[in-house]
C-alpha cells in the first residue's frame, strides 16, 4: 500500500517555533525522506472558521502567512502538496455521508473536542460546526486515504474517531477507507514548548510566541526576556530545571554541535544542566547560547521568507495548484464513497434495468 | 421578488393519501396556479439516509417510487424542477458552513428533533446527521432561494432555524440568502391523516396505509375495513365522530358535488354526520360513499402511473434533467455565498494585491 501522509495547520495566525518544533520540521524531514508515495499539507482554514466563523478575515489574512511559514521551513511544493481546505468541497461532502456514522454521544465523548471545547469558553453555546470537526477531520485524512497523520499525543482520541468512521464505512458499504496511524513526535520537549512567559502554550493573544518569520533582533529580545527560575536570583544560587523555559527549549533545539561551536566549555546539555543546578551558572549566559542556537535554526528560514515574500501571487498560484491536485484526488475517493453507497444512480444501469424489469412484468 | 417554492419527501415508501391530501395535492394545485416563478420539488435521499444509513438499499429503491407517485399525482416536469437531493454537491457544502452559525444547545431544543428522535428510538445513538438535519435543510432550502415552503405545523421550528440561519449569515457575511416563509395546510384534516386502523399515523411497518399506487380493489378493501366507532354496534345506535377514521377521510377528501353523485339523499358533510351521530345510519353505507370519493380521486393518478410505469428510464432521465437544473442553481448560491465569506480567494485579486503590497512595503 501507497505511504500516504496528511497533515495541516489552521491558519489562525503565522507559525511559531512550537509548530515549528511541534510538527514542522519533522514534517519536512518526512519530505525529504523520500520514504512517502506522496504527501498532502493542509491550510485548514475551513476548520478555522468553526470558531471563527465571525471573522473570516482573520482566516483570509493568514493563509498566506501559513504558506509562507510552510515554503520558507522547507516544505516543497515539488515534493509535497499544498492545498487549501475550502477549495476541495469534496470534503464537504464526505462529512456529510460520514456525520450518519457518528453518534452524538460519541462526540460529547471525545476528550479532544473536551478540552477544546474548555478552552475556548464555548460553555454551552458551540457551535455545530465545532462540535463536528472530528468528522470533518475524518474527511480531511480519508479523502487523500492517508495512512499516516503526524499528530500530538492529544489529537489521539481524534485519529481514533477517524479510524471509527473508516471502519464503520468499510464494513455497511464497501472496503474503500483506509484507516491511518498516528506519528507521534520523537522528543517529549517538541511536543508541547511553552510560551516564552513559561505560560503552558504559546498564544498570540499573551504575546508570549517566537514567530518563525520574527527578525532576528526580535527574537533576541524574546529570548533574552524568557521565564526562567524566579528562585534562581544570584549566579552563585542553585537553579532548577522544571518549569525553565531555557532548558525546555534547548532540550528542543540544541545539538551536541552547537556547544562545540558556541559554548565549548561544555560538552552537552547534560553538562550544562548539571552546572546550573549545582550553582554559578547565570540565566544570561544560557541565553545567549539558546539565541545562537536558535538563530542559526532560523536564519536559513527567514532568509527563504524573503525571498517568497518578493513574489506573493506566485505564493497563492502554488497553493492553486495544490489544491486542484488535491481536489481530483479527493472527487476520486468521493467518487468511490457514492459508488459504494450506491447513490450514483443515474450512472447505474443496473438499477434502471430492475426497475424497468419490475414494472414490465418480466 | 421571485416567488419560489421548495419542498419534497423522503424516499422511503411510495407515498400513501396521507402525503397526498397532507401536502402533495396542495403542491400540484400551486403548480398549477401560476403565481410562482419556481417550484422546486426534491426526493430527500441524503436526509433519508440520515437514519436508514445502514440500509441504503431501501432509500435507493424507492426514488423511483416516489417519482412516480409525484408524477402521477400531477407534478410536471416542464412546471416544476424534480430533483433527488444527494446529486446536489453544493448542499453539503452549504450544511457545512451554516453549521458554524448553530449552536449544539439551539439544535437541542428543537422541538420537531426532539419528537422526531423519540419517534424512532434512538435515545443515546442519535446519528449526528439526523440531529444535524434541521441545518441540511436550511442549505436545501436557502440553496434554491426559496420564498415558500409549504409543510404542515410540526415542521415549523424546522423553518424558523433555517429563518435564524438566514438572519445570523446575511448579518455577518452579506446580503446573501433569503428568509423562506412556510405555507400551512388550509384544511385541518388534511394535517394528519390517520391509517385505516385509527392509529396516529400512517405507517408502512403498521400496514395501515392506502397508498397512491394500490389496486381499486385493494383501496376498497382497505376502506371496508376502516376503524370507525366501536361503540356503534347496531345501525340504530347513535354514532361518534372523533377518531372515527371514515369521517376524518370525508373531511379530507369529499365535496359538495360527491353527495349530488353518489348519496343524493344527503346535501353536505354535516348533514350526513347529523345523522351519524343521531343513530340509524350503518358504517357500511358511509364506507361505500368513502369508496366513491376516494376512487374518484386515485383513479385518475392511477391511469397516469400505469403510463410511466412504462417507461422507467424515461423517469430516471426526468429526474437526472431536474438533478442538472437544480445543481446550476443551488451552484450560483453557493458561489454568492463563498464570496460573501471571501473564501474565494484564487479568484480574489484585491487580497492578492493586498498582500503583495504589504511584503512590497507599498
Amino acid at each position: 500500500m501507497a505511504k500516504i501522509i496528511l497533515t495541516g495547520d489552521r491558519p489562525t495566525g503565522r507559525l511559531h517555533v512550537g509548530h515549528y518544533v511541534g510538527s514542522l520540521r519533522r514534517r519536512v524531514e518526512l519530505q525529504n525522506s523520500g520514504e512517502f508515495d506522496k504527501i498532502f499539507i493542509m491550510i485548514a482554514d475551513a476548520q478555522a472558521l468553526t470558531d471563527n466563523f465571525d471573522n473570516p478575515e482573520k482566516v483570509r489574512q493568514n493563509i498566506i502567512e501559513v504558506a509562507l511559514d510552510y515554503l520558507s521551513a522547507g516544505l516543497d511544493p515539488a515534493k509535497s502538496t499544498l492545498f487549501v481546505q475550502s477549495q476541495i468541497s469534496e470534503l464537504t461532502e464526505l462529512t456529510f455521508f460520514y456525520a450518519n456514522l457518528v453518534t452524538v454521544s460519541r462526540l460529547q465523548r471525545n476528550p479532544t473536542v473536551k478540552s477544546e471545547i474548555k478552552m475556548r469558553n464555548f460553555e454551552t453555546s458551540i457551535p455545530v460546526g465545532f462540535f463536528t470537526y472530528p468528522i470533518s477531520q475524518a474527511a480531511d485524512i480519508t479523502a487523500f486515504k492517508a495512512t499516516v497523520v503526524p499528530a500530538g499525543e492529544d489529537q489521539l482520541p481524534m485519529i481514533e474517531q477517524t479510524r471509527e468512521i473508516v471502519r464503520k464505512f468499510n464494513s455497511i458499504y464497501d472496503e474503500v477507507l483506509v484507516e491511518p496511524d498516528v506519528l507521534l513526535p520523537e522528543n517529549e520537549a517538541c511536543m508541547r514548548l511553552p510560551g516564552i512567559d513559561g505560560k503552558q502554550k504559546m498564544s498570540k493573544s499573551l504575546g508570549n510566541c517566537i514567530y518563525l518569520s520574527d527578525t532576528e533582533s526580535d527574537v533576541k529580545k524574546k529570548i533574552m526576556s524568557m521565564y526562567t527560575d524566579p528562585t534562581h536570583i544570584q549566579i552563585s544560587d542553585p537553579g532548577h530545571l522544571e518549569g525553565n523555559c531555557v532548558f525546555t527549549y534547548l532540550d528542543a533545539f540544541s545539538k551536541p554541535e552547537h556547544f562545540e561551536e558556541y559554548l565549548p566549555e561544555y560538552h552537552n546539555l547534560d553538562e550544562l544542566k548539571e552546572h546550573y543546578t549545582r550553582g554559578g551558572l547565570g540565566d544570561v549566559k544560557i541565553k545567549k547560547f539558546l539565541n545562537n542556537v536558535i538563530q542559526e535554526e532560523l536564519a536559513p528560514i527567514r532568509a527563504r521568507r524573503a525571498e517568497f515574500e518578493k513574489d506573493i501571487p506566485a505564493v497563492y498560484e502554488i497553493l492553486k495548484k495544490g489544491s486542484d491536485a488535491a481536489r481530483e484526488v479527493a472527487a476520486q475517493t468521493l467518487s468511490e464513497v457514492k459508488q459504494a453507497m450506491k447513490i450514483n444512480y443515474f450512472d447505474d444501469e443496473e438499477l434502471i434495468r430492475v426497475q424497468s424489469e419490475k414494472y414490465q412484468g418480466v
